[in-house]
């Protein structure tokens, strides 16, 4: 960017979607980053921030102060104002409580309410609400008197009692589409089910992809309508399931800036190296058990690595199946054993395979069929206890409260180290000395 | 379920929406899956099958006879009959296609002659277009003629010229709050971008997500109007990405069955472990070129997992995130660059920490400063080459058209366990006999 063209850069970069500003940010190093960002219009940074992941804005708020956030929130939907006021120390957060009139207040205390993962915090509380008995035509009237049209992503209206509690949807499609002289109550749709406020994010999500939903409305434990949670906010869930799973097997939170500043990154990469450094010296010291006997026949050595690595493929399989299986809903405690006792078959056949394959080269590398057989013999036992380990950990762990993603590759990591080296430095001991 | 009670279990099953059942399905095991499958509905049929991921359709499809098939496709949409035809032997797609009126067998070859993951695939032909010089009132009275309503999903109506080239889209919303007597072309949202039906899935994944659309039109390259793209199927390509991503890194693909057949599942899993153990056997053939220092100096043997997995764990980091940037279109030839002198940086950081940490403890463990000193100058070595080739990796492999989710982390291994062994272990044979 050289300083000439700053202007009709600057042009072009307000003329683009607030998600895509977000996105060229989010492409670029921090400090080309910074002077981008500069060149925002006021108006924009607002919904600017919302679309930009979790280490981006944070990097971006820190650099604003109380004031420009104050100006950047104003005119922010109250449920993307939530999303953000999370992310604020709590000094800006009660300044810009204090901003709001009443009616925006009480909301945003609402929202603010509930988990970040729940459905009552991805709702929106902005709902039109219409009455059953009223006709399709004073509804079609009522809309034409709204000054401010319908709020973005409104695909139907909710219909509600008297006591405000939740009694169907009238869709858009069929209010377009009917008599105007039905009432609302003959052309509503009653087999949506309204989602209550403390459902799981996790389980919003897969009930629009399941369903193929555009809006949902959200309830208290009454049944009173409380907001809806839209389709857009519930990809966001789903792209960050995804990362989260993706990125933890790396030790990697969902939320990681790619530019991330050098030293954060090292010092959050540190400590997923150190845990995996742990693991490490675990597998060294069983190792180091065995010295003698490596000592006296050194093949073992060159052997032992690929017993612990056919091991720790034949697990991640099993545990990387385990885990999007939770994710999905499709595994519980209820089918678990049937899941075992399959991949268990598929190991017992995989293990069985390779393990003869690895046995004959290394009978034709080295010459001794003892230690092809304590490699075969070893091989097996690892992939075996490693496809245990696979299929249950997740469950156990999620069963903890820990969450499988971040941890389970670390822990089966450990499994197929240790049975690995053990059984197949245990077995050359007793056997070949 | 016994006997007894499977009128009960049936009538429940069917009470259900396709796409639970198809949850349903999914989440069994093969016996029971087809004895579900015997209760659901006739009718229901079409539509459970295409919620199902790819490996459990084709099981339930390979069950079936022509004429089953023909009476489940009928009544489905031709874009999801597109999805299903896909999947069906040559013989039984054509008795589909002649069992069709020529309107419905025209489309479905229009949407078979696009790739499945571009956005000709991922279209549906059931648009409703209306021309802009009508006012809003010949629309609405033109909406409520209308017999079958409007295709599910509608959230605006498609504005095309009289040669049927895409000029705007008219929101159901402003149809429903603006003044009857303006005309579509005031009322019309113009900055809708059509997509060009040869478009990847992915892009246009990525611009849902980052407009929050509900439908976009589909035009080929003179503009005309071919059909429209819906949230829900784009929700699909966001999963099956992420699945990708995620189940690629162990060797799975995407439409992975949990409980597919155990000889099913046991051949496919053979072929990743049999690739692996080619990395295996090259780590150990490397070994095998230091038997002799080795057999005199045993803590190598010790140690050199230590040096394998500090590379391979710091690899892995910016592999999963070069990867995960390339999907969502923040990494590419332009800005590689940065990333890899930011991801140096951090190596260089963390490998000189954890460098010193190895070596102290292997200075303690076995008592001798000069195997320290040549664990840490290969722990950094590695680091920063498992770094360099994660880095780099995904957009080279996706240049030759090799893709990275599955190949990436395979390569890295071997570069981890080649470089790490042979630096650890040549530094040795040079320094220590």
């Amino acid at each position: 960017l050289e300083s000439g063209s700053v202007r009709k850069a600057t042009r072009m970069l307000n003329a683009l979607h607030p998600a895509e500003i977000a996105h060229v940010l989010q492409s670029l190093p921090p400090r080309q980053r910074k002077i981008v960002w500069q060149m925002v219009d006021h108006a924009a940074e607002g919904e600017v921030l919302l679309y930009l992941n979790d280490d981006v804005r944070d990097e971006i708020l820190r650099g604003m102060d109380a004031t420009e956030i104050l100006a950047a929130a104003e005119g922010l939907d109250v449920d993307d104002l939530a999303d953000l006021v999370q992310d604020l120390p709590a000094k800006v957060t009660s300044e810009v409580l204090s901003s709001l009139d009443e009616q925006r207040r009480e909301r945003l205390e609402t929202a603010l309410s509930y988990p970040e993962d729940s459905a009552g915090g991805l709702m929106n509380p902005d709902v039109v609400t219409v009455r059953p008995e009223v006709t399709l035509d004073v509804v079609l009237r009522y809309l034409r008197r709204r000054k401010d049209g319908l709020p973005e992503l409104t695909d139907n209206l909710i219909v509600v009692s008297r006591q405000g509690r939740y009694l169907g949807v009238l869709y858009l499609t069929d209010l377009l589409t009917s008599d105007p002289d039905d009432s609302v109550a003959e052309v509503m749709t009653l087999d949506v089910q309204p989602i209550p406020a403390d459902a799981k994010a996790r389980d919003v999500a897969n009930r629009f992809e399941q369903l193929d939903l555009i809006t949902a409305p959200v309830i208290d434990p009454d049944g009173r309508v409380l907001g809806r949670i839209t389709v857009d906010d519930v990809m966001d869930v789903i792209r960050e399931e995804a990362d989260h799973q993706f990125l933890g097997h790396a030790g990697l939170s969902e939320g990681e800036d790619m530019f991330a500043p050098v030293l954060l990154s090292a010092r959050r990469r540190a400590v997923w190296l150190g845990i995996n450094l742990m693991t490490a010296f675990l597998a060294a010291w069983v190792i180091g058990l065995f010295e003698a006997t490596i000592e006296k026949v050194v093949a073992l050595a060159v052997l032992m690595p690929v017993v612990a690595s056919m091991g720790g493929i034949a697990g991640t399989q099993t545990l990387t199946l385990a885990i999007r299986g939770i994710a999905l809903g499709q595994l519980s405690a209820k089918n678990i054993r049937w899941l075992v006792s399959k991949e268990m078959a598929v190991a017992a056949l995989n293990g069985l395979l390779w393990a003869l394959v690895v046995a004959s080269i290394a009978w034709l590398w080295f010459g001794n069929s003892s230690i092809a057989l304590i490699i075969a013999t070893a091989i097996t036992l690892n992939v075996l206890a490693a496809t245990l380990a696979g299929a249950l950990l997740p469950l156990v762990l999620d069963r903890f409260g820990i969450d499988p993603a971040l941890a389970g590759g670390v822990i089966l990591t450990t499994v197929t180290d240790v049975v690995g080296f053990l059984s197949f430095l245990g077995l050359a001991t007793l056997f070949l000395l």
